[in-house]
């Protein structure tokens, strides 16, 4: 059997559309991983080498497209104000990370079929 | 507890990398299906809308990357030439495939749960 191919990785790419648009994609749930951890938008954008603008145009759209925000904005104090998920956005990340890897899991066996056909 | 949301779909996206190059992903499987179909990589880039020099390039990418080729040219005959599924091609669209509808499966419950917090 020959060996498995280097350095090929299997990505899933979990996409929530309605027609032609895009309610949540891994993009976006990048984003709002960024937000949680550096609890600020332009931080979040500046990871993503994204603009402020394109970044606060995502998070605009995911808040309307869930039943609640899953950001909210955090004023004041000594860092001037920032940005946080709710706990609405949090449940989000933590189902699209649980179905990436359940659906890692289910596709094992295909998946190392599927390798051995691929060029080492 | 609300009702689901309509015309939601899931689709998972399956993508095969290799640092970044994508080595197979869903717009190529179904390059590949179109061409299973019609027998003409012509008629397949027709059906995707795209370029046939589009189309040859994604084929040539796709036979150089695994340990045979995917996609043959069928000379002579009426139709004066086509181009088919090779048994090796015919293998990786039944994979590819394969690993949606088992991961579409194993997300099912996770699915449900986040379906519920998008707006109807």
């Amino acid at each position: 059997m020959p060996k498995k191919s280097a350095g090929l990785i299997l990505k899933p790419r979990w996409r929530i559309v309605r027609g032609a648009e895009t309610a949540l994609g891994p993009g976006r749930v990048d984003l709002l991983e960024h937000i949680a951890e550096t609890g600020s938008l332009r931080s979040a954008a500046a990871r993503m080498e994204m603009s402020y603008m394109r970044a606060w145009t995502m998070v605009r759209s995911l808040n309307s497209r869930f039943r609640r925000p899953l950001v909210e904005a955090v004023r004041g104090g000594k860092t001037g104000g920032g940005a946080r998920l709710t706990e609405m956005g949090r449940a989000v990340v933590v189902s699209y990370r649980k179905m990436e890897m359940q659906s890692q899991k289910a596709v094992k066996g295909t998946w190392e079929k599927l390798q051995r056909l691929l060029q080492p």
